[in-house]
């Protein structure tokens, strides 16, 4: 559907400027959704060319230098579980026959993380296919007390994915079965192996989305989604998983099925033991299966990417959008230049607006396009009027809007391609959001290459990223605790949406008070007396 | 607004087929929201005449006969807490001095339930204000053994606000300020003992509302509401309370303070511990203070009342509301014909559209008073050609709004003045939601008076009630577990909303595996050893 536009916009607005180059998959696009490249601007290579780069897909040996060790890079020791025998080996052939991996190529993908940051050295990998296998395994691996690293996608941000010594991996990437669609009430029920990707395209066949969507849903499982508390692009919209999860199966420590795999909109029968596992990063069971509540596909998507002179206004454009768009809003996304340079650089990118300090992207998301167009253009006249918004382009059709969501979906993988990358991901108050940024550019030196800012603005969800060309001890320690105190002055999130894993379990106590940390680890001995699940990940180290 | 009607409509729709009667706020109104009694029909009592008669303002003296104590209807043993002596009184009145209730007048209130079928002999209630009060309470209670009673507005429907027998009565009934408001984010921190309509007026004047509605608002408190994770006639639009709900503070069993008490839209730094407190009716720890995100307030609201002639015509009208009402769509409720009866007769409050055997009510919540209206006269148009809507009614004003609200919300009420009720409250599959009402009409006789059928259709939220002069214990029979076991063999809920208390806890079961059973005891084990929390609630009787 094109939308109606208020003849008051500068024509400018609507122009792709951009041609078509190898690799793009679309024409550049006027107004109407046809193509042109307007007078006087050179053409430049469209966001979005190839399909993204899945993460975790790519093989760590195309991807540079050897990964360190973990254990010889951080200060961490072996607690004192089994080491994996010949005799365990056997038994897991018993258990999930054919799936027992062990060949040194293939666990490497599974040792390191996607950032190549961190790396374990696991000698077995197990397949199961059910959740019965599941539970076979936890409980052989509990009365063996050997530790156990459950692993989705392995496309997390925080080194909670990957073993951190010689854990057995339990991959679910076997568990990749539907199990019911209901067409009517939206409710998806699914193995926790599912790509995200697949799902997504499962439902909207049939009319729904999956009210989850993040610039990793290429290889994401929907489990790790969950065992993650993924936020991502559509939070804004759709609300958190903590509520859009109708149910979950999962696997205890001891191999006990735990199933709350109810599909009920309501459910108030005693505790919501669901929530447990949700956000717990497979520190207090291992989640097989997912019931989630799909809502109904959206009628018309419009997205708006838009240039800012400066961070105020990027604020008072997002109010003006909550004011004038509504229940249709569905995103509301930014970026810096120092982002929008990198993609450009490293992806081979082009801008499709002018050059600006702050880029926005919106996203409506509503059932009758001729109304969602209207509030669209009232907005847009608003914002451009105000000089809020010094340039834009507008897109209705699914393939552009899939073109400039690119530029902010693939900012990571921009990022990992620039260096070393430290990596935090914080919720602040809106209006000291981007001072942390500005902050720390005044702050570091080199080795640091590059400090941006971008993210989730809807969600006052900031990720901050310094790239440097290796790993360089004194910038991490320019860097935390600065990042982290710094946070916590605002009372804010050190992490908002990654979780925390391996890497932030430091920091824990700038954004929970002692009782709730002590309450998490009493909590973790109710449900993993050993400690065999996920070790070394979630909760702050022991003294 | 008065929105843009289909000119395509039958004129009837719109008429108010009423006219002012005393009590009643109103004039009639005609599509135009003027006033007017179409030729041929009889002026009959408006809905929402006076203010509804607040949920636990009645004082259980002017309601009827002596209400038994719960400890003699029902079989329960006391657990061997302590006795509350003069030293604990001295004690409490050093705590909260001026604060310790132990008038029996005035205990009266608390001792029993809004519904008047449960009783307890608590001899002393307290009224702390702070958080500080509160733990103070706590850990003196704990260290002394004395079981407590968390309340807040005493409206629950499952007997899980009052105490069974002689429990330390907690009120929160004087923890009612707003500590903050964020006017941007739309974020209330406030403390427990809030009224929910005092909040929402607090909000709505700020250009907001709370996520939560029901009817029990002008009495319930905000605490109570997040210890039962009420749902409500707004979970449809803005989802549960376990998204909405960004933070809280809890007092545990001991006197330790949990402060969870963030503002942050997403926040994963471990375990989300504050999802422990919501819906666990005060067993695990006693809630202080919560922090809520408030959506903007819409621009417009509609509510359209609708008859139907069967239910099958109440779920296509659903499907077709979902279809195109799209995301403004705010509520659907449903009621059958002898709710209606009941409203009448017992209220007063006239039925607005001709005599069905269903009614529906649809609100919509927009932000642009013209696009919804062109929205819901596309729906209308096609609800009433198809023959899926056999007459209707809609209001614009907020006035009327509410008068339409009234004959849906205050069908509690109606049903507490015809006699005893039997509640029941599950969630159902929507194809089979109303044949328990039915299949239960058919197999009940005297003394039942009245088996009706009600409820927030859009969750799959089936209200189904059965009244009769008294309390019998031969019909109590004939209700349970018969209906727990016609949920449990649809996969349902045996509580949707309304949660345990006393009177679901041996249903757990229908609803609930073993396992989960087992983790729920672990878990109030760990946060509360001795149990002094809310005994004989929300967990499965103990064998």
């Amino acid at each position: 559907m094109v939308p109606r536009l208020s003849s008051g916009w500068p024509s400018r607005l609507f122009w792709w400027r951009a041609a078509r180059t190898p690799g793009a998959h679309g024409q550049p696009s006027t107004r109407n959704g046809a193509s042109r490249v307007p007078p006087g601007v050179s053409p430049r290579v469209l966001a979005g060319g190839g399909p993204a780069v899945r993460r975790g897909s790519s093989s760590p040996s195309s991807r540079g230098p050897e990964v360190a060790l973990t254990c010889e890079r951080y200060p961490v020791r072996r607690l004192p579980f089994s080491v994996v025998s010949e005799e365990d080996l056997a038994s897991f052939e018993r258990i999930v026959p054919g799936r027992v991996v062990t060949d040194p190529e293939e666990l490497e993908a599974s040792n390191v993380d996607w950032l190549r940051t961190m790396r374990g050295c696991s000698k077995v990998l197990l397949k199961p296919r059910t959740t019965e296998e599941v539970s076979c395994i936890l409980r052989y691996c509990h009365g063996r007390n050997l530790a156990v690293n459950p692993q989705g996608g392995n496309t997390g941000l925080v080194g909670g994915s990957v073993p951190v010594f010689d854990e057995v991996i339990l991959s679910t990437a076997l568990m990749n079965q539907v199990i019911s669609f209901h067409s009517v009430s939206g409710t998806l029920v699914c193995q926790a192996g599912c790509v995200l990707e697949e799902l997504s395209r499962y439902v909207e066949e049939r009319g729904f989305v999956v009210p989850l969507d993040l610039g990793a849903k290429g290889s994401c499982h929907i489990g790790g989604n969950l065992a993650t508390n993924a936020g991502g692009l559509r939070l804004l919209r759709y609300g958190s998983l903590r509520g859009t999860v109708l149910g979950l199966e999962a696997v205890l420590a001891d191999g006990t099925v735990l199933n709350c795999l109810t599909s009920l909109r309501k459910d108030n029968t005693g505790y919501d033991l669901k929530q447990l596992f949700i956000g717990s990063e497979g520190t207090l069971g291992v989640i097989t299966a997912v019931s989630i509540l799909c809502p109904p596909k959206p009628g018309a998507v419009n997205v708006a990417f838009l240039g800012c002179p400066g961070f105020a206004e990027v604020l008072q454009t997002f109010s003006a959008c909550k004011g004038m768009l509504g229940e249709i809003l569905s995103a509301f996304e930014f970026m810096d230049a120092e982002c929008m340079r990198l993609v450009q650089h490293h992806l081979l990118l082009a801008c499709p607006v002018q050059e600006s300090p702050f880029y926005v992207l919106v996203e409506t998301s509503g059932s009758r396009a001729e109304h969602d167009a209207e509030k669209l253009g009232g907005f847009l006249d608003q914002a451009l009027g105000s000089g809020l918004v010094t340039d834009g382009t507008l897109a209705t059709d699914q393939r552009k809007v899939k073109m400039l969501w690119a530029l902010r979906e693939r900012i990571t993988e921009a990022l990992s391609r620039d260096g070393h990358v430290y990596k935090y991901d914080v919720s602040l108050p809106l209006d000291r959001l981007y001072d942390l940024v500005t902050d720390l550019r005044a702050r570091l030196r080199p080795p640091a290459k590059h400090v941006v800012g971008y993210g989730h603005l809807g969600d006052g969800n900031l990720h901050l990223n310094v790239t440097a060309e290796a790993f360089s001890a004194p910038l991490l320690g320019d860097l935390e605790p600065y990042v982290y105190e710094w946070t916590a002055g605002q009372r804010g999130s050190v992490s908002a949406e990654h979780g925390v894993g391996f890497r932030k379990r430091g920091a824990l106590g700038y954004s929970k008070p002692p009782e709730a940390l002590q309450l998490m680890q009493q909590l973790k001995t109710l449900l993993d007396p050993k400690g065999i699940l996920n070790p070394y990940k979630t909760l702050p180290v022991q003294a």
